[in-house]
Protein backbone atom coordinates (compact mmCIF):
# COMPACT_ATOMS: atom_id res chain seq x y z
CA UNK A 1 0.00 0.00 0.00
CA UNK A 2 1.43 2.87 -1.35
CA UNK A 3 1.88 6.18 1.10
CA UNK A 4 -0.17 8.41 -0.46
CA UNK A 5 -3.46 10.72 0.57
CA UNK A 6 -5.05 14.00 0.72
CA UNK A 7 -5.69 15.92 4.32
CA UNK A 8 -7.19 19.24 3.88
CA UNK A 9 -8.67 21.75 6.12
CA UNK A 10 -11.34 24.26 5.54
CA UNK A 11 -11.92 26.76 7.80
CA UNK A 12 -15.65 27.67 7.55
CA UNK A 13 -15.66 31.34 8.62
CA UNK A 14 -12.90 34.16 9.72
CA UNK A 15 -14.59 34.41 13.23
CA UNK A 16 -13.00 32.24 15.66
CA UNK A 17 -16.57 31.70 18.02
CA UNK A 18 -18.99 31.45 15.22
CA UNK A 19 -19.02 27.66 14.79
CA UNK A 20 -20.74 25.84 11.84
CA UNK A 21 -24.18 25.74 13.06
CA UNK A 22 -24.44 29.55 13.81
CA UNK A 23 -23.94 30.60 10.56
CA UNK A 24 -26.23 32.09 8.09
CA UNK A 25 -28.13 29.20 6.24
CA UNK A 26 -26.47 30.68 3.14
CA UNK A 27 -23.32 30.28 5.26
CA UNK A 28 -23.76 26.82 5.40
CA UNK A 29 -24.78 26.06 1.91
CA UNK A 30 -21.42 27.43 1.24
CA UNK A 31 -19.27 25.44 3.33
CA UNK A 32 -21.73 22.70 1.78
CA UNK A 33 -20.51 23.11 -1.76
CA UNK A 34 -16.55 23.94 -0.62
CA UNK A 35 -17.16 20.27 0.27
CA UNK A 36 -18.74 18.84 -2.50
CA UNK A 37 -15.97 20.70 -5.16
CA UNK A 38 -13.33 19.43 -3.07
CA UNK A 39 -14.34 16.08 -3.18
CA UNK A 40 -15.27 16.21 -6.87
CA UNK A 41 -11.53 17.60 -7.49
CA UNK A 42 -9.85 14.78 -5.46
CA UNK A 43 -12.27 11.87 -6.87
CA UNK A 44 -10.81 12.49 -10.31
CA UNK A 45 -7.10 11.05 -9.07
CA UNK A 46 -7.93 7.42 -9.14
CA UNK A 47 -5.38 6.80 -6.47
CA UNK A 48 -8.32 8.12 -4.11
CA UNK A 49 -10.64 5.55 -3.57
CA UNK A 50 -12.54 7.56 -0.80
CA UNK A 51 -13.08 11.05 -0.08
CA UNK A 52 -14.18 11.30 4.34
CA UNK A 53 -15.38 14.59 5.12
CA UNK A 54 -15.74 14.89 8.41
CA UNK A 55 -15.42 17.51 11.55
CA UNK A 56 -14.74 17.61 14.97
CA UNK A 57 -16.25 20.16 17.43
CA UNK A 58 -14.71 20.30 20.81
CA UNK A 59 -11.71 19.09 22.55
CA UNK A 60 -13.57 15.96 23.77
CA UNK A 61 -14.52 15.04 19.71
CA UNK A 62 -10.84 15.36 18.97
CA UNK A 63 -10.40 18.79 18.01
CA UNK A 64 -6.84 20.21 17.75
CA UNK A 65 -7.61 23.38 16.50
CA UNK A 66 -10.33 25.45 18.26
CA UNK A 67 -11.34 27.56 15.31
CA UNK A 68 -14.30 25.90 13.53
CA UNK A 69 -12.98 23.95 10.45
CA UNK A 70 -13.90 20.53 8.54
CA UNK A 71 -11.47 18.38 7.71
CA UNK A 72 -11.05 16.06 4.43
CA UNK A 73 -9.35 13.17 4.58
CA UNK A 74 -8.93 10.93 0.99
CA UNK A 75 -7.59 7.37 1.03
CA UNK A 76 -6.41 4.94 -1.59
CA UNK A 77 -8.44 2.28 0.05
CA UNK A 78 -12.22 1.88 0.91
CA UNK A 79 -12.72 1.96 4.56
CA UNK A 80 -13.94 -0.36 6.53
CA UNK A 81 -16.60 1.16 8.17
CA UNK A 82 -18.11 2.28 4.33
CA UNK A 83 -17.28 -1.20 3.47
CA UNK A 84 -19.60 -2.22 6.12
CA UNK A 85 -22.47 -0.11 4.68
CA UNK A 86 -21.43 -1.01 1.19
CA UNK A 87 -21.78 -5.18 1.81
CA UNK A 88 -24.61 -4.76 4.48
CA UNK A 89 -26.70 -2.53 1.60
CA UNK A 90 -25.79 -5.10 -1.62
CA UNK A 91 -26.88 -7.44 0.93
CA UNK A 92 -30.58 -6.61 1.33
CA UNK A 93 -30.92 -5.28 -2.49
CA UNK A 94 -29.74 -8.83 -3.63
CA UNK A 95 -32.46 -10.30 -2.04
CA UNK A 96 -35.06 -7.44 -2.00
CA UNK A 97 -34.78 -5.30 -4.80
CA UNK A 98 -34.33 -2.59 -2.10
CA UNK A 99 -32.30 0.23 -1.06
CA UNK A 100 -32.14 -0.37 2.97
CA UNK A 101 -31.80 3.20 3.48
CA UNK A 102 -34.80 3.98 1.51
CA UNK A 103 -36.45 1.03 3.37
CA UNK A 104 -35.97 2.70 6.79
CA UNK A 105 -36.77 5.78 5.75
CA UNK A 106 -40.29 4.91 4.87
CA UNK A 107 -40.48 2.93 7.76
CA UNK A 108 -39.24 5.72 10.49
CA UNK A 109 -41.46 8.68 8.64
CA UNK A 110 -44.25 6.04 8.80
CA UNK A 111 -43.47 5.20 12.33
CA UNK A 112 -42.65 8.41 13.32
CA UNK A 113 -40.87 7.52 16.48
CA UNK A 114 -37.35 8.50 16.21
CA UNK A 115 -37.93 10.97 13.81
CA UNK A 116 -36.09 14.26 14.62
CA UNK A 117 -37.41 16.78 11.43
CA UNK A 118 -38.01 16.75 8.38
CA UNK A 119 -38.27 19.27 4.63
CA UNK A 120 -39.69 18.26 1.40
CA UNK A 121 -36.37 17.17 0.47
CA UNK A 122 -34.50 15.83 3.99
CA UNK A 123 -35.22 13.77 7.22
CA UNK A 124 -33.69 13.63 10.51
CA UNK A 125 -33.89 10.40 12.43
CA UNK A 126 -32.26 8.99 15.60
CA UNK A 127 -30.99 5.67 14.58
CA UNK A 128 -32.58 2.67 15.68
CA UNK A 129 -29.20 1.56 16.74
CA UNK A 130 -27.39 4.87 17.80
CA UNK A 131 -24.07 4.11 19.02
CA UNK A 132 -24.14 7.46 21.08
CA UNK A 133 -27.26 9.13 22.96
CA UNK A 134 -28.36 11.71 20.59
CA UNK A 135 -27.02 10.13 17.50
CA UNK A 136 -28.52 11.37 14.34
CA UNK A 137 -28.54 10.77 10.90
CA UNK A 138 -29.44 13.20 8.21
CA UNK A 139 -30.86 11.99 4.50
CA UNK A 140 -32.26 12.69 1.40
CA UNK A 141 -35.47 11.48 1.04
CA UNK A 142 -34.99 10.75 -2.22
CA UNK A 143 -32.26 8.21 -2.89
CA UNK A 144 -29.24 9.19 -4.33
CA UNK A 145 -25.81 7.63 -3.98
CA UNK A 146 -23.49 10.47 -4.38
CA UNK A 147 -23.20 13.78 -2.38
CA UNK A 148 -21.65 14.96 -5.40
CA UNK A 149 -24.24 15.21 -7.30
CA UNK A 150 -26.61 16.91 -5.54
CA UNK A 151 -27.14 20.71 -6.48
CA UNK A 152 -27.14 24.02 -5.15
CA UNK A 153 -30.64 24.00 -4.26
CA UNK A 154 -30.51 20.89 -2.74
CA UNK A 155 -27.58 21.85 -0.62
CA UNK A 156 -29.60 24.75 0.64
CA UNK A 157 -32.46 22.57 1.62
CA UNK A 158 -29.35 20.13 3.76
CA UNK A 159 -28.13 23.32 4.86
CA UNK A 160 -31.07 24.85 6.83
CA UNK A 161 -32.00 21.22 7.99
CA UNK A 162 -27.77 21.18 9.29
CA UNK A 163 -28.89 24.27 10.95
CA UNK A 164 -31.65 23.67 13.13
CA UNK A 165 -30.67 20.15 14.63
CA UNK A 166 -26.76 21.82 15.46
CA UNK A 167 -28.71 24.53 16.89
CA UNK A 168 -31.08 22.01 18.71
CA UNK A 169 -27.88 20.00 19.81
CA UNK A 170 -26.38 23.34 21.24
CA UNK A 171 -29.40 24.67 22.78
CA UNK A 172 -31.11 21.49 24.61
CA UNK A 173 -27.45 19.67 25.27
CA UNK A 174 -25.69 22.53 26.16
CA UNK A 175 -23.37 22.45 22.98
CA UNK A 176 -21.96 19.39 23.25
CA UNK A 177 -18.51 18.11 21.46
CA UNK A 178 -19.74 16.36 18.47
CA UNK A 179 -18.32 14.61 15.21
CA UNK A 180 -20.20 14.91 12.17
CA UNK A 181 -19.33 12.39 9.15
CA UNK A 182 -20.64 12.22 5.45
CA UNK A 183 -20.95 8.80 3.95
CA UNK A 184 -21.21 8.15 0.21
CA UNK A 185 -20.32 5.62 -1.98
CA UNK A 186 -16.81 5.46 -3.48
CA UNK A 187 -15.14 6.85 -5.99
CA UNK A 188 -17.51 6.42 -8.90
CA UNK A 189 -14.86 4.94 -10.63
CA UNK A 190 -13.66 2.69 -7.97
CA UNK A 191 -17.78 1.73 -7.13
CA UNK A 192 -18.36 1.08 -11.32
CA UNK A 193 -15.85 -1.62 -11.30
CA UNK A 194 -16.31 -3.25 -7.93
CA UNK A 195 -20.30 -2.41 -7.11
CA UNK A 196 -21.52 -2.32 -10.08
CA UNK A 197 -25.32 -1.72 -8.82
CA UNK A 198 -24.36 0.39 -6.10
CA UNK A 199 -26.02 3.31 -7.10
CA UNK A 200 -28.97 1.55 -6.86
CA UNK A 201 -28.25 0.10 -3.12
CA UNK A 202 -26.16 2.82 -1.42
CA UNK A 203 -27.65 6.21 -0.14
CA UNK A 204 -25.81 9.11 0.74
CA UNK A 205 -25.89 10.66 4.44
CA UNK A 206 -24.54 12.51 7.34
CA UNK A 207 -24.21 11.28 10.48
CA UNK A 208 -23.68 13.22 14.11
CA UNK A 209 -22.58 11.93 17.09
CA UNK A 210 -22.63 14.00 20.20
CA UNK A 211 -19.56 13.37 22.41
CA UNK A 212 -21.60 12.20 26.02
CA UNK A 213 -20.04 8.73 26.47
CA UNK A 214 -16.85 7.37 26.53
CA UNK A 215 -15.39 4.30 24.09
CA UNK A 216 -14.33 1.35 26.74
CA UNK A 217 -13.73 -1.85 26.96
CA UNK A 218 -16.84 -3.37 26.48
CA UNK A 219 -16.77 -0.96 23.34
CA UNK A 220 -13.09 -1.78 22.04
CA UNK A 221 -13.85 -5.93 23.07
CA UNK A 222 -16.85 -5.70 21.30
CA UNK A 223 -17.62 -3.48 18.47
CA UNK A 224 -20.77 -2.86 20.56
CA UNK A 225 -21.74 0.65 21.75
CA UNK A 226 -23.47 0.97 25.33
CA UNK A 227 -25.91 3.59 25.14
CA UNK A 228 -27.68 5.01 27.90
CA UNK A 229 -30.49 7.38 26.33
CA UNK A 230 -32.91 4.97 23.68
CA UNK A 231 -33.63 6.45 20.36
CA UNK A 232 -36.77 7.40 21.03
CA UNK A 233 -36.34 9.72 24.25
CA UNK A 234 -33.64 11.03 21.74
CA UNK A 235 -35.92 12.01 18.83
CA UNK A 236 -38.39 13.46 21.36
CA UNK A 237 -36.28 15.58 23.34
CA UNK A 238 -34.44 16.71 20.10
CA UNK A 239 -38.24 17.53 18.71
CA UNK A 240 -38.58 20.09 21.65
CA UNK A 241 -41.44 17.69 22.79
CA UNK A 242 -40.32 17.34 26.64
CA UNK B 1 -32.92 -10.42 20.58
CA UNK B 2 -34.32 -11.43 23.98
CA UNK B 3 -32.94 -8.83 27.15
CA UNK B 4 -30.90 -10.95 28.50
CA UNK B 5 -27.04 -11.07 29.98
CA UNK B 6 -24.60 -10.67 32.56
CA UNK B 7 -22.56 -7.93 34.13
CA UNK B 8 -20.35 -8.40 36.88
CA UNK B 9 -17.85 -6.03 38.72
CA UNK B 10 -14.67 -7.53 40.03
CA UNK B 11 -13.38 -5.29 43.06
CA UNK B 12 -9.32 -6.15 42.36
CA UNK B 13 -8.32 -5.42 45.73
CA UNK B 14 -9.30 -3.52 49.11
CA UNK B 15 -6.81 -1.26 48.50
CA UNK B 16 -8.83 2.10 46.71
CA UNK B 17 -4.86 3.44 45.74
CA UNK B 18 -3.51 0.12 44.84
CA UNK B 19 -3.96 -0.30 40.49
CA UNK B 20 -3.73 -4.12 39.03
CA UNK B 21 0.18 -3.53 38.26
CA UNK B 22 0.98 -2.85 41.63
CA UNK B 23 -0.42 -5.89 43.70
CA UNK B 24 1.71 -8.61 44.27
CA UNK B 25 1.85 -11.27 41.28
CA UNK B 26 0.33 -13.71 43.35
CA UNK B 27 -2.43 -11.86 44.05
CA UNK B 28 -2.57 -10.66 39.90
CA UNK B 29 -2.62 -14.55 39.17
CA UNK B 30 -5.75 -14.67 41.61
CA UNK B 31 -7.68 -11.90 39.73
CA UNK B 32 -6.79 -13.93 36.51
CA UNK B 33 -7.98 -16.68 38.22
CA UNK B 34 -11.26 -15.24 39.01
CA UNK B 35 -11.31 -13.93 35.44
CA UNK B 36 -11.49 -17.55 34.68
CA UNK B 37 -13.86 -19.16 36.90
CA UNK B 38 -16.15 -16.35 36.63
CA UNK B 39 -15.93 -17.09 32.84
CA UNK B 40 -16.41 -21.17 33.05
CA UNK B 41 -19.52 -20.07 35.34
CA UNK B 42 -21.18 -17.96 32.87
CA UNK B 43 -20.60 -20.16 30.05
CA UNK B 44 -22.58 -23.16 31.59
CA UNK B 45 -25.80 -21.03 30.28
CA UNK B 46 -25.51 -21.42 26.64
CA UNK B 47 -27.70 -18.21 26.47
CA UNK B 48 -24.11 -16.40 26.59
CA UNK B 49 -22.61 -16.98 23.85
CA UNK B 50 -19.52 -14.69 24.64
CA UNK B 51 -18.28 -13.45 27.95
CA UNK B 52 -16.30 -10.03 28.04
CA UNK B 53 -13.45 -9.71 30.17
CA UNK B 54 -12.32 -6.02 30.39
CA UNK B 55 -11.13 -3.61 32.47
CA UNK B 56 -10.96 0.44 32.58
CA UNK B 57 -8.57 1.98 34.20
CA UNK B 58 -9.21 5.98 34.43
CA UNK B 59 -11.56 8.66 33.66
CA UNK B 60 -10.52 9.31 30.35
CA UNK B 61 -10.48 5.15 29.62
CA UNK B 62 -14.63 5.39 30.29
CA UNK B 63 -13.95 4.03 34.28
CA UNK B 64 -16.85 5.07 35.94
CA UNK B 65 -15.56 4.11 39.29
CA UNK B 66 -11.88 4.96 40.77
CA UNK B 67 -11.46 1.78 42.91
CA UNK B 68 -9.53 -0.57 40.58
CA UNK B 69 -11.76 -3.26 39.46
CA UNK B 70 -12.62 -5.31 36.32
CA UNK B 71 -15.65 -6.46 34.86
CA UNK B 72 -17.23 -9.06 32.80
CA UNK B 73 -20.55 -8.92 30.24
CA UNK B 74 -22.07 -11.84 28.35
CA UNK B 75 -23.78 -11.55 25.38
CA UNK B 76 -26.53 -13.14 23.74
CA UNK B 77 -24.71 -13.18 20.68
CA UNK B 78 -21.26 -13.21 19.96
CA UNK B 79 -19.86 -9.44 19.58
CA UNK B 80 -18.51 -7.79 15.80
CA UNK B 81 -14.89 -7.48 16.83
CA UNK B 82 -14.53 -10.80 17.98
CA UNK B 83 -16.50 -12.13 14.48
CA UNK B 84 -13.91 -10.42 12.83
CA UNK B 85 -11.04 -11.79 14.25
CA UNK B 86 -13.12 -15.48 14.00
CA UNK B 87 -13.60 -15.22 10.63
CA UNK B 88 -10.48 -13.38 9.67
CA UNK B 89 -8.33 -15.95 11.35
CA UNK B 90 -10.74 -18.25 9.38
CA UNK B 91 -9.94 -17.25 6.70
CA UNK B 92 -6.15 -17.71 7.02
CA UNK B 93 -6.69 -21.20 8.06
CA UNK B 94 -8.57 -22.55 4.69
CA UNK B 95 -5.92 -21.58 2.92
CA UNK B 96 -2.82 -22.03 4.91
CA UNK B 97 -4.10 -24.50 7.21
CA UNK B 98 -2.28 -22.40 9.97
CA UNK B 99 -3.14 -20.25 13.23
CA UNK B 100 -2.61 -16.39 11.81
CA UNK B 101 -1.53 -15.71 15.65
CA UNK B 102 0.99 -18.47 16.35
CA UNK B 103 2.13 -17.03 12.62
CA UNK B 104 1.90 -13.58 13.57
CA UNK B 105 4.26 -14.69 17.24
CA UNK B 106 6.93 -16.78 15.16
CA UNK B 107 7.37 -13.58 12.97
CA UNK B 108 7.08 -11.04 15.52
CA UNK B 109 9.90 -13.40 18.01
CA UNK B 110 11.62 -13.53 15.11
CA UNK B 111 11.76 -9.83 13.84
CA UNK B 112 12.17 -8.73 17.23
CA UNK B 113 11.02 -5.41 16.03
CA UNK B 114 7.49 -4.96 18.04
CA UNK B 115 8.49 -7.07 21.25
CA UNK B 116 8.46 -5.66 24.37
CA UNK B 117 8.57 -8.78 26.40
CA UNK B 118 8.40 -12.60 26.79
CA UNK B 119 8.60 -15.32 29.11
CA UNK B 120 8.88 -19.42 28.63
CA UNK B 121 5.04 -18.89 28.14
CA UNK B 122 3.92 -15.72 26.94
CA UNK B 123 5.12 -12.74 25.21
CA UNK B 124 4.08 -9.12 24.69
CA UNK B 125 4.12 -7.03 21.50
CA UNK B 126 3.03 -3.75 19.92
CA UNK B 127 0.61 -4.77 16.97
CA UNK B 128 1.65 -3.87 13.86
CA UNK B 129 -1.52 -2.08 12.68
CA UNK B 130 -1.93 -0.81 16.65
CA UNK B 131 -4.97 1.56 16.72
CA UNK B 132 -3.44 3.33 19.56
CA UNK B 133 0.00 4.65 20.34
CA UNK B 134 1.55 1.76 22.68
CA UNK B 135 -1.11 -0.19 22.21
CA UNK B 136 -0.02 -3.83 23.26
CA UNK B 137 -1.13 -7.06 23.09
CA UNK B 138 -0.06 -10.15 25.36
CA UNK B 139 -0.50 -13.86 23.55
CA UNK B 140 0.30 -17.19 25.11
CA UNK B 141 3.00 -18.41 22.69
CA UNK B 142 1.59 -21.94 22.89
CA UNK B 143 -1.51 -22.52 20.74
CA UNK B 144 -5.04 -21.85 22.81
CA UNK B 145 -7.97 -21.07 21.52
CA UNK B 146 -9.62 -20.50 25.22
CA UNK B 147 -8.47 -18.90 27.99
CA UNK B 148 -10.75 -20.85 30.29
CA UNK B 149 -7.93 -24.06 30.09
CA UNK B 150 -5.15 -22.42 30.87
CA UNK B 151 -3.96 -23.85 34.50
CA UNK B 152 -3.02 -21.77 37.32
CA UNK B 153 1.17 -22.18 36.95
CA UNK B 154 0.02 -19.98 33.50
CA UNK B 155 -2.11 -17.62 34.83
CA UNK B 156 0.68 -17.08 36.99
CA UNK B 157 3.18 -17.09 34.53
CA UNK B 158 0.69 -14.15 32.46
CA UNK B 159 0.37 -12.52 35.72
CA UNK B 160 3.95 -11.77 35.85
CA UNK B 161 4.35 -10.34 32.63
CA UNK B 162 0.55 -8.33 33.10
CA UNK B 163 2.43 -6.93 35.83
CA UNK B 164 5.68 -6.00 34.43
CA UNK B 165 3.84 -4.39 31.29
CA UNK B 166 1.51 -2.57 33.17
CA UNK B 167 4.28 -1.55 35.67
CA UNK B 168 6.13 0.22 32.32
CA UNK B 169 2.92 1.85 30.96
CA UNK B 170 2.57 3.21 34.72
CA UNK B 171 6.34 4.54 34.60
CA UNK B 172 7.26 5.25 31.50
CA UNK B 173 4.39 6.96 30.53
CA UNK B 174 3.11 8.63 33.79
CA UNK B 175 0.30 6.78 34.47
CA UNK B 176 -1.89 6.79 31.64
CA UNK B 177 -5.27 5.64 31.42
CA UNK B 178 -5.94 2.54 29.33
CA UNK B 179 -8.65 -0.33 28.66
CA UNK B 180 -7.64 -3.87 28.86
CA UNK B 181 -9.34 -6.64 26.86
CA UNK B 182 -9.32 -10.57 26.67
CA UNK B 183 -10.68 -11.87 23.25
CA UNK B 184 -10.94 -16.05 23.35
CA UNK B 185 -12.87 -18.16 21.17
CA UNK B 186 -17.16 -18.08 21.94
CA UNK B 187 -18.85 -20.00 24.26
CA UNK B 188 -17.00 -23.40 23.61
CA UNK B 189 -20.69 -25.29 22.43
CA UNK B 190 -21.47 -22.52 20.47
CA UNK B 191 -18.23 -22.23 18.37
CA UNK B 192 -18.04 -25.98 17.70
CA UNK B 193 -21.78 -25.65 16.45
CA UNK B 194 -20.63 -22.19 14.45
CA UNK B 195 -17.11 -22.75 13.63
CA UNK B 196 -16.15 -26.56 13.96
CA UNK B 197 -12.22 -25.91 13.52
CA UNK B 198 -12.07 -23.15 15.12
CA UNK B 199 -10.21 -24.17 18.02
CA UNK B 200 -7.16 -25.06 15.58
CA UNK B 201 -7.41 -21.25 14.52
CA UNK B 202 -8.10 -18.95 17.15
CA UNK B 203 -5.56 -17.84 20.23
CA UNK B 204 -7.26 -16.02 22.93
CA UNK B 205 -5.23 -12.63 23.56
CA UNK B 206 -5.23 -10.07 25.77
CA UNK B 207 -4.85 -6.44 24.47
CA UNK B 208 -3.92 -2.86 26.03
CA UNK B 209 -5.07 0.15 24.55
CA UNK B 210 -3.71 3.50 26.10
CA UNK B 211 -5.95 6.39 25.90
CA UNK B 212 -3.72 8.93 24.48
CA UNK B 213 -5.62 10.21 21.62
CA UNK B 214 -9.46 10.43 21.01
CA UNK B 215 -11.89 8.41 18.56
CA UNK B 216 -12.40 11.52 15.87
CA UNK B 217 -14.38 12.13 13.21
CA UNK B 218 -11.81 10.13 10.92
CA UNK B 219 -12.23 6.97 13.10
CA UNK B 220 -15.88 6.74 13.14
CA UNK B 221 -16.42 7.25 9.22
CA UNK B 222 -13.89 5.26 8.28
CA UNK B 223 -12.94 2.46 11.16
CA UNK B 224 -9.00 3.30 10.28
CA UNK B 225 -7.28 5.00 13.43
CA UNK B 226 -5.25 7.44 13.60
CA UNK B 227 -1.98 6.68 15.48
CA UNK B 228 0.97 8.87 15.71
CA UNK B 229 3.71 6.67 17.62
CA UNK B 230 4.97 3.53 15.11
CA UNK B 231 4.56 0.56 16.91
CA UNK B 232 8.71 -0.33 16.60
CA UNK B 233 9.28 2.96 18.62
CA UNK B 234 6.69 2.10 21.25
CA UNK B 235 8.34 -0.91 21.80
CA UNK B 236 11.59 0.18 21.88
CA UNK B 237 10.04 2.64 24.59
CA UNK B 238 8.55 0.41 26.56
CA UNK B 239 11.45 -2.07 26.17
CA UNK B 240 13.46 0.61 28.01
CA UNK B 241 15.83 0.98 25.30
CA UNK B 242 15.39 4.60 24.25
Amino acid sequence: MPGVGVHEVIIENPDHDKELGDLETNHIRDVLRVYRERIRAIEEDLHYQYVQVFKNKGKEAGASLSHPHSQIVATPIVPKRVKEEVYGSERLFRTHKECIFCRTLRDETTLNERLVLRNDRFCVITPFASRSPFEMAIYPLRHSPFFTTEGNEELASLAGVLKTVLRRLKTTLSDPPFNLILHQAPNPTVSQRAWPEIEQYFHWHMEILPVLTKVAGFEWGTGFYINPVPPESAAAYLRGDQ
